[in-house]
């Protein structure tokens, strides 16, 4: 079988990370005519206004001439991600793989420039047209599906130094190197210095997300966090704890915030989530007992629901559009998250499996 | 089908995440008479001395009483972390399951104590025949299997507060909470006190490592890592990086270091590795092309092998106990590294499969 390719999870660009410490080359780069740089201002994208497809966003794609003035406002500071070489018109078309044989000199550069520093108006006069995506939702989630990993990537790895400026070992200043995918403690004789550690290296951490199925294997669980929209119901997700395997955290998760156990777990797919960045790990559970007692901390409610009610929902009639935010809006008594939710995928995963499996 | 169950992976212990904020029930699991504290003298384990077992390391379980003037002696700063509650001789025989619905009373509490502070000596005098596996080769690979998932867990929670003292967000230094899970800055006003962030949190690095298939399905990709022992050969492997997917992460790494493109990609099983916090996700990879070119920084060779070649390895006789080291010691041509390892499993996992698959 084909692997599953959630959104987020196509990536099209070759990261090159061998020419991560290659200064010149990457300068070049950046001043080739063809290079894409991406503007974050506070982790919010700088988009193109697009009044006419509102529910579709366009990140802006700077060229070196546009950001000339912006990069030397940032000075010697600034944080600027290399993000890799690639064509957003593939003609491979046998599925997802970051990896072109074309040569180099056809494929186009990408990075990714921090410019939190500079006021907003500044950055939104750069060119006509210019919006910045503060709020994640919906703007990350409505971007062509051939930007989103690279939006994913960038947002990440800036979220990233925003976030670890400092040495956790020592306390001291760490600074950025290796095009943005290091960041070294800068006083001598600091621990973090001698040998290699993770304290250098972005962070991702692993979440594992999964669809619980009852044990009759006609029902699923699904949960409703506190601060979910309306009447939305997802998949049980939590953080993967130190030492655990990824079968052990779904059990252990599922088992705190609704009291059902599971046996054998199933791995489906993985996405890369950049709030902040997050690796969900998408699985399908098969619990052994059916008693649900709600972690009143995490979630408002979780439920069992028939495979027909679920599909209902999935293929129903287009959500009015005060759904997400009026409890006592018309339409269906629950609601699942969208496609670009790997929960929405395990759903349709399941639903798709013989109801006798 | 059965979840595979890696070493490392099996761990007894519910880790009663919600017990974690109570500091009086915490106090009075710790001096229970049943409970077990596990020793690490920088990250160390202490362990009784064995020595009709050379090749078996027992934690060494101290109790409360053990360590009272240990206890003292560390003072309030002390890192001590709660494990779970559990039973090593569990009468469940259906598989891996932390949970377990026997009356807590009848549980056994676990904790892990940095005592990197006290003196090796004084650690050493505690109780008779004790010896620090200072290092992780091969102490901690020697472990009953019962037990290496809880050494594991305590290992990983004691390096991230080894290496993670200072908030990485404002350079202040941070204070252990939650029993262990947590670390919080003390410096009012500091970003990372408004809002969730992972800064709080123990870190865990997923690690794809993947056992790559040649497309005749003849053969399997391996490869020899700068430092291994002799004549070893084992899985590729490498860090996840931000924004990408796990069979994304799977190709990426296979063709930075060997050259050879990967389409489909399958999860077989994940590993938690103690080294110092890593999530170790094991994959079967499905290459597309066969030339190899090696990566010379990070490999000393890689080559393709057929299943003869590793099945006759894998049953082989054991090895000389001088091949780790020597590299002219009599013996296979080459070796995989021991059961203990993922890269073993997904071997085996593959001689296992048919040959026309
Ligand atoms: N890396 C992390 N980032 C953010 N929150 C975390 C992390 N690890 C554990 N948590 C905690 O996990 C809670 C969410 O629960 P869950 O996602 O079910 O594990 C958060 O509110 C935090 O208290
Ligand atoms: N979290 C991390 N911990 C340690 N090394 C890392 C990490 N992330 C990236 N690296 C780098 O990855 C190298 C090992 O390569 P690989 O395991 O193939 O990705 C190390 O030598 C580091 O330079
Ligand atoms: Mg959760
Ligand atoms: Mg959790
Ligand atoms: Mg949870
Ligand atoms: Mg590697
Ligand atoms: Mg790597
Ligand atoms: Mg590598
Ligand atoms: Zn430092
Ligand atoms: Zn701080």
């Amino acid at each position: 079988a084909q692997n599953v390719c959630n959104y987020f999870g196509y990536n099209p660009l070759d990261r090159c990370a061998h020419m991560r410490k290659d200064a010149q080359w990457l300068e070049e780069k950046l001043r080739d005519q063809s290079t894409v740089i991406l503007l974050f201002h506070d982790l919010g994208l700088v988009v193109e206004k697009l009044n006419a497809q509102p529910r579709f966003t366009q990140p802006c794609h700077f060229t070196f001439k546009d950001i000339s003035a912006t990069l030397e406002e940032l000075g010697t500071e600034k944080v600027l991600v290399f993000l890799g070489l690639g064509r957003l018109q593939s003609d491979n078309t046998d599925g997802p793989s970051p990896h072109t044989s074309a040569k180099e000199e056809h494929l186009t550069a990408w990075f990714a420039l921090d410019v939190t520093s500079i006021s907003q108006e500044k950055i939104l006069s750069i060119k006509e047209g210019l919006e910045i995506a503060s709020s994640p939702f919906p703007g990350l989630f409505q971007l062509p599906e051939k930007e989103a990993g690279i939006v994913a990537q960038a947002r990440s790895l800036l979220a990233w130094h925003q976030r670890y400026k400092f040495c956790p070992t020592c306390g001291s200043v760490a600074a950025m190197e290796e095009a943005g995918y290091k960041r070294m403690c800068q006083k001598e004789g600091c621990p973090s210095l001698k040998g290699v550690h993770n304290t250098a290296y972005p962070r991702t951490d692993p979440v594992v997300i999964m669809l619980i199925i009852s044990p009759d294997g006609k029902r699923c669980l699904l949960g409703r966090g506190k601060r979910f929209p309306g009447r939305m119901y997802s998949c049980l997700a939590g953080f993967m704890e130190p030492g655990e395997t990824i079968e052990d955290a779904v059990r252990r998760e599922v088992y705190e915030e609704s009291g059902v156990r599971v046996g054998r777990v199933q791995y489906h797919s993985s996405q890369p989530f950049p709030l902040p960045a997050s690796l969900m790990i998408g699985c399908l559970g098969y619990a052994t007992s059916e008693n649900i007692s709600v972690d009143k901390e995490e979630l408002e409610d979780a439920q069992w629901f028939t495979r027909q009610q679920v599909a209902e929902v999935q293929t129903g009639a287009p959500l009015p559009t005060d759904a997400l935010t009026n409890p006592r809006a018309e339409g269906p008594s629950f609601f699942l998250p969208p496609a670009q939710a790997i929960a929405h995928q395990l759903v349709k995963a399941w639903l798709r499996m013989s109801p006798n499996l």
